[in-house]
């Protein structure tokens, strides 16, 4: 059967050639690629294609019916159309923070785009000790440049409510709102994924601190409710591509009108796990010092970055004339770093405790580092979380963590 | 030229009488009708067609692109559509509180229902100071049954993501974030309609406020993006129509996804107009006194009825398990109840000052109390925005009440 891409099917990598070929026209026909599947994820498959005569290359995200990591399950396509319309959004607002979208195709799902391969994943640089000197200023500019504009304060309110519905995201949402906001802390042995050394430790710090679990159900009302902001809605560090002086942002599929602080947060919780991981298991020097000194400061700058151009923006761009009264920035901004603290602890809990692990906690090889690690990562969010109110910048997340650990 | 009701146009009299025989088909042929346009509002036609012969009737709610009071200014007819929706949801969950939908018709955006007209309205009801026993416990029955059932914490959330979608409502919310959260506080005279003597009382006490400008704005926010209940929208006293022991409630056009707390705030602002018009107008004695006490009874018992149904209904439906945790029911109740007093209090200010009077304070002929009864309002409207987190229940509203006029 000759496949002509008129009708979706899953490619495979010879399929894949010849689509890059034929309709994205990347590559003349007589080009020799070579194709290599570097999707990690559970959803997807990511080919990224090379013609190495020319040095040319292209990467293609491309959605399958069945979910990658659970064939049996099937999952809405349109997911792959909110991330092309996304990146698009992001092209506009921040395009220095985005791979250069080539071509979309409906039809296969398939976004064809930049191959960024010269960027490494944030999650495995940071693993690896290298610092980032310039990404907390590029992921604060991503952020509030594509947070803030997408708001009605900002966006007129008949767009934005059009936004709304065509952003509507139900079966990923439906992933979060399980995986981050009700697995970990109601669903003990049937989807957590606990060390039997941490069980116990987990009943007691987690199924049964009856305040801990009713905050979580109060974010969770806000995650499926306040339809404030265009969030990405999964921006941990391994959606997120680092070089030295370039960062680049990915796999906003997760993307819906949810709150801002969702995003803020889980940049902030995830750098918690490199600190973590560098401090239970780097030898004491100067290496470790400055590496641990690089993450504090990071989340430091992270908050302050953040709040200094949101402020900015707001100033220049907020059209709605209450929103401009004398107080609401302060509240409006003060709102979304509570949210933001809140998602940073349920980030921390659920990738130690819930389904989706991270590899600064799974790459812990020595069995009683990492469950020490993970301990302090459970204490650690239920303190984000319970004391959200009162975290307003970075000092304030590095006090808990020194209070904790020190 | 001959119409067949194939393509919509605005239909005069005669041209009802010809739709309800040849396509609602709820007369005989040869019927002898008479109709009466029956409408008070601004916006859609209003017919009712009696066949007084058999002393059947109907009412067929009919809308056209152009705004009845503002012919030039063009509406959305999908608001007729999503009107005949919700009345369906509601004749589904509360039969007895609305009208019955005899027929929906998309093409001539026209509904044809139940003739209420035994029923009288409840602004006009009140200001006549007849009084009903039943309405709060009726109001409340028709709130609890019609809004929690629409959350997220009962409904299956990819049903409420979806109801979301098709319940948003961009023309009618845009009405109600200029004439209810924006036009009262900053518009100044090119909107609000005060009287000269009012003038700098207004300016004072509202314009100059910005502690009640940002709370507005704080109330504001929450009715554009907390997409929490599918609300009424606009379930004033002119929209409830009652006789002794009936309640029903029409005009759900406005409805949407938004703060279950607006509608419970609309119905007890409400009650605060023909309570200050009694108070005001009537000669002290028995009559006044028993009036008085009518509808501050009912403030209480809508506040008490609204909550003890709420925790009922709420233990048996609830299916969240993040919301059955202990202490989430009261928290949740609690910003339903906070949001309620901010909406009662811009409700009596935007009703008082804004473009869109009520008859309690309009029908008030001597000048001199016209002007008392205002200013009343704005300091009682005032009070329960400023002071609504700690507006718990019907005491509290009736304490500010006392402590502003006593």
């Amino acid at each position: 059967m000759v496949r002509d891409f008129s009708t979706h099917f899953k490619m495979e990598e010879k399929d894949v050639v010849k689509y890059v070929k034929e309709i994205v026209e990347f590559f003349p026909p007589e080009a020799r690629l070579r194709v290599d599947e570097i999707g990690d994820g559970n959803i997807n498959y990511v080919y990224r294609i090379v013609d190495e005569e020319s040095g040319k290359s292209i990467v293609i995200k491309h959605a399958d019916v069945e979910l990658r990591s659970n064939p049996g399950r099937l999952l809405d396509l349109n997911r792959n159309r909110i991330e092309a319309e996304i990146l698009d959004y992001y092209s506009k607002q921040v395009p220095e923070y985005v791979p250069e979208i080539y071509f979309y195709d409906q039809t296969m799902y398939a976004l064809s785009m930049e191959d960024i391969s010269d960027h490494g994943n944030l999650r495995n640089e940071l693993l690896q000790r290298k610092t980032f000197p310039f990404f907390a200023d590029h992921i604060t500019t991503f952020m509030v440049h594509t947070l803030l504009p997408s708001t009605d304060l900002v966006m007129d309110p008949w767009q934005k409510k059009k936004n709304v519905e065509r952003y509507i995201n139900i079966e990923l949402c439906d992933i979060s709102e399980k995986l981050v906001f009700t697995e970990p802390y109601t669903n003990h042995d049937c989807t957590n994924i606990i060390l039997d050394e941490n069980k116990s430790f987990v009943d007691k710090e987690i199924y049964e601190d009856s305040e801990l679990v009713l905050e979580a159900g109060k974010l969770k009302n806000s995650f499926m409710n306040n339809a404030q902001a265009l969030i990405h809605g999964d921006l941990h560090t391994g959606s997120i591509f680092v070089k030295e002086n370039s960062t680049k942002v990915i796999d906003p599929e997760f993307a819906f009108y949810g709150p801002m602080g969702y995003d803020l947060g889980n940049v902030v919780g995830n750098l918690f796990f490199p600190w973590m991981n560098a401090y239970f298991t780097m030898e004491n020097g100067t290496e470790k010092d400055n590496f641990l000194n690089y993450i504090e400061n990071t989340v430091k700058l992270v908050l302050s970055l953040f709040c200094q151009k949101f402020r900015k923006l707001y100033s220049e761009t907020v059209s709605d004339v209450m929103a401009k009264q004398a107080g609401y920035l302060d509240w409006y901004l003060g709102t979304v770093l509570e949210n933001a603290a809140g998602t940073a602890g349920l980030e921390i809990i659920r990738r130690t405790v819930g389904d989706a692990k991270v590899a600064d906690i799974t790459g812990i090889e020595q069995r009683d580092k990492r469950i020490e690690v993970e301990r302090a990562l459970i204490r650690l969010g239920k303190r984000f979380i319970k004391e959200r109110k009162s975290i307003n910048d970075g000092d304030d997340y590095l006090k808990i963590l020194k209070e904790l650990i020190g």
